[in-house]
């Protein structure tokens, strides 16, 4: 495999999303917000890939929402009880340590804990039949009265604003995977039409194709410029919130745009994962998704650029059956 | 399993894939273009689905220019020698007669044949790593110095012509397997958004909610009336091969779009074959393929129209007023 | 000029919004709505166009939010009098009726009025500087304490509910002038591209123009086939107000997406008005917009089949500036 | 006014397309191409803007094709005698020179000359009907037997590709041009709907309001970096034709996008000119066209990533590898 994250390397984007995981957020979370102590423990493990982590917010009923989720930890002498539900948690089948969010049940604010692996009530079930990004090992976990000595909760990470920056970190990385995939998917392409035939000529004479071949090229550009003014914006420190949203979610709509495009010239070979196409196709429906989806992100920009929050339901008394 | 081509059952896409290649080709071919012998023996067993029958047209460089097509027919005592490799035949594997389009090496044109199941020289792998229609057993056939008797030799199918009046009508039953794969997708993104709740109420209390169900309803009686429309016109006998190109590939382009808003209506879940759509969204990629890719199809409509054709390349010299 | 409400007229979508406003908003209220006495009175003038009709509920602050128009009508002797505003009426400036609708300050209903050109009070200034469908003459009408004497308040329509009937005709009426003009577009376009030459030969001859011609087609025939079905719905009694909702705002997002398809196949001559394209192209904007924007209608239509009402907004105190 | 080219100020768009003819056109072409006495004599002029000059390529027949333009040059004593016709030069019913293409009947070359305004034979029809960039004049040009002395003939323009350079450095500027207008409109839909209000809310607070408002954020960043990153790639030297038509392609093609959902979000206001938004959706139209169309600029990109070839006509057997 190559040292890039395009999806010329069938397993890349899957791996990618896997570090991003470990290393933007469970690790980040711990660096930004641990105490000496856990920084001094886990950091070096973690960035030697010693250890593995895994981060969850997500819960059964808490995705777009993840603000309200319900997972409770519950002081009690010399630790924490964890009781709820997390969903979606990359590689929880094998990661040693699991950084997660849960309610503080005194205070009502999200705070963050490192749960490890083995934990007695610590229940992983792996996501079966996924359709992309398959190397990831997803799952359902829940916390059956999981008891979190007080060292492994994380001192400075008392309210899920606490997550946020983590998050738009995530974000840009994640737009990143994107950026890959759609660049190997352009590659992949364009040695294609180059060398299949029809018609007695390369498909990469007929105008038809150029044209997608071409937008895909457009597209790349701007996502590629994009997502370096997002890293500009970040190294400086100016990057707010709505930035690293705007950014994941326009250069994810382009990139599923893009790979669409790319299945399409590969005709019946754009369904084989031989072609390595169909796989990154696949592939960008969770990275479009996942890290929050085209419409929360977007929502997040629009509330920074107008000042109004619009993802919040209007009341319950609004809405009544006709 | 419900008595529709919907999505909602996990298969049906596949099988209405299978049925179609199996009635509305190879069948089909037998019945307009056979004798009155081939008939009699094959079309009872045909209908009753105790024999299965596959058809081929496409090979490994030929897929859209399937009308030149190398696989070659030589006239030899008895009967006919069979060289050459079709690809993608559906369910191949198992089926028990193929018809098949090969090149009469005296007139040069395009003949049908029929070979049978396990004829020495006939060799079958099956396509293996499909992202799509998993069902459907799609496969590389070789043809190595096949004997086919006299009598296995379709008698009026003497060009390629003679192909066009079934595909044709192979289109429109595409064009309803994506109706149908629509609206299941349809009927599941509804339940799903009326029965899963974020910021505390149903996702279709969502105004980006709504605008995508609506849009998928719209694509959805616009695709159905044009089905409709395609086989009315059939039934009269005024369909026009440019009539059932343009259906094919319109509504093939908004069944696309259409699973497609179904995908992100699901966020996370969309991406697992539990929930349905992850399948369809996955289907709808070869669908849109088959039976003539979106561009060729608009092509023929296009030369329809306009009297010009432009789907023959440049060096070929074929550019003609018809 | 020829009997179609096609492009290829200059005038017709103007003409035929026109018709539109007269025919099936002011004279179908009348119809609907009126006393014996109105009928007898108007019904034959308005249908003779020996009179022009024209009507008005849309108000500066009050466009998509029609229900909650704050013209006001107050009953005195003999009559009600009149205050408010309303905006955007077609041919106010030379109409001889005007049906509106106006609160009426007892029951807070909204009741239906028949003002005459000329009553004092009443004054009507032309909206200038319109990019579009410049032959209707819209209006902003002012109503200064105009006096309606009882006999020209229409007797029947007595809430909001009662206009609603009259708007999904005239959108099922606003669908099929989207249709002419996109036949008409196509019409003009597969002349033009016939017609004119580059690189030796007609734009038809290129992929690029027939992949563009044949989408138009495509559009047109769904167009057409919805247009038909919401008209057979009607004629049935069966259509529901979501059924013209959704039926205008898909069938005018098509013709949009068409024109602007025609408008590049013209290159620079798509900006003349004389190549009639330019003119089709700038019209559609407030056919997209008018009687229900895309939004409002698919949220209607999304109330309907989802039982949730997702146009009205959250209550502002949700509404927080960062 | 202000100092950007965005749409706030209503004649910019135009006076910028204005601008660009004489600059990047016109100027750059005596810079590039003149003699050190045509420099000296028209440069600081044009600089000054002390005269006006325009620039002609595109003739009634060769549009997308103008390298096989057909006006020409035949060479006389003491200069040359230009006949043929030019369309669409901008300003020219009151430029001062003229910069056109004009075929040597020598060499069969495209060759440049500067016509001087009132020249015997000349003759300008202003271009009436027009949709868009309406204070840009521009017109037909007709050259009967007019005269050009020695002097005025471009010495070191002496083929087509002499142009391309020139029409490169054009297509970077209107790109900028639709960038300003792009910024233009988001500014101006950003007030409306904050200000406008529906349902007793600003417009901002509706999910689909704030939807559009942000994917044209999305757009306008990545149009910003693109136009740009071309920059840099010109002033380092190492800009491409084809970086220059995919720029400029691409960001026209959001551009226009941009606009469409800018006109969205006013409503019926956005028909208006007095609103803005309306004349910028329609410059929009040309700006994407002019300079080379959408299709003939990723035809030259695409002939520059798969090295074929795709927009010369089947019949003219130019079909090759460059």
């Amino acid at each position: 495999m190559c040292n890039c994250l395009c999806g010329n390397c069938t397993g890349r984007p899957s791996i990618g999303s896997s570090i991003l995981v470990h290393s933007c957020l469970a690790t980040l979370l711990i660096a930004q917000h641990g105490s000496d102590d856990q920084k001094q423990n886990y950091i070096p493990l973690l960035a030697q890939l010693d250890i593995i982590s895994t981060c969850g917010l997500t819960e059964p009923n808490y995705g777009s929402d993840a603000s309200s989720a319900q997972t409770s930890a519950t002081k009690v002498e010399g630790g924490w009880i964890i009781n709820g539900q997390k969903r979606w948690m990359a590689n929880c089948t094998f990661a040693d340590i699991f950084v997660i969010s849960a309610r503080n049940t005194e205070t009502n604010q999200i705070n963050g804990f490192i749960v490890k692996k083995g934990a007695p009530g610590l229940m992983v079930t792996k996501i079966e039949n996924k359709v992309a990004l398959r190397i990831v090992q997803n799952g359902d976990v829940i916390f059956d009265n999981v008891f979190i000595p007080d060292e492994d909760k994380l001192p400075y990470l008392t309210s899920f604003q606490g997550f946020v920056e983590a998050l738009s970190l995530a974000r840009i990385m994640v737009a990143w995977v994107s950026i890959g995939v759609a660049m190997g998917v352009y590659d992949l392409c364009k040695r294609y039409v180059t060398e299949r035939k029809q018609f007695g000529v390369p498909l990469a004479a007929f105008q038809l194709t150029q044209e997608k071949l071409v937008r895909m090229l457009g597209n790349i550009q701007a996502m590629f410029l994009t997502g370096w003014r997002l890293c500009k914006l970040h190294e400086s420190g100016k990057m707010t919130t709505g930035h690293a949203s705007l950014g994941k979610a326009w250069i994810t709509l382009r990139a599923r745009e893009t790979v669409a495009l790319g299945r399409e010239l590969l005709g019946g070979n754009g369904i084989l994962t031989d072609f390595l196409v169909a796989k990154a196709f696949c592939d960008m429906e969770p990275i479009y998704s996942y890290e929050g989806t085209y419409e929360i992100n977007y929502l997040i920009t629009g509330r920074e650029i107008t000042g109004i929050t619009s993802f919040k339901p209007p009341t319950m008394k609004k809405f009544s059956r006709l």
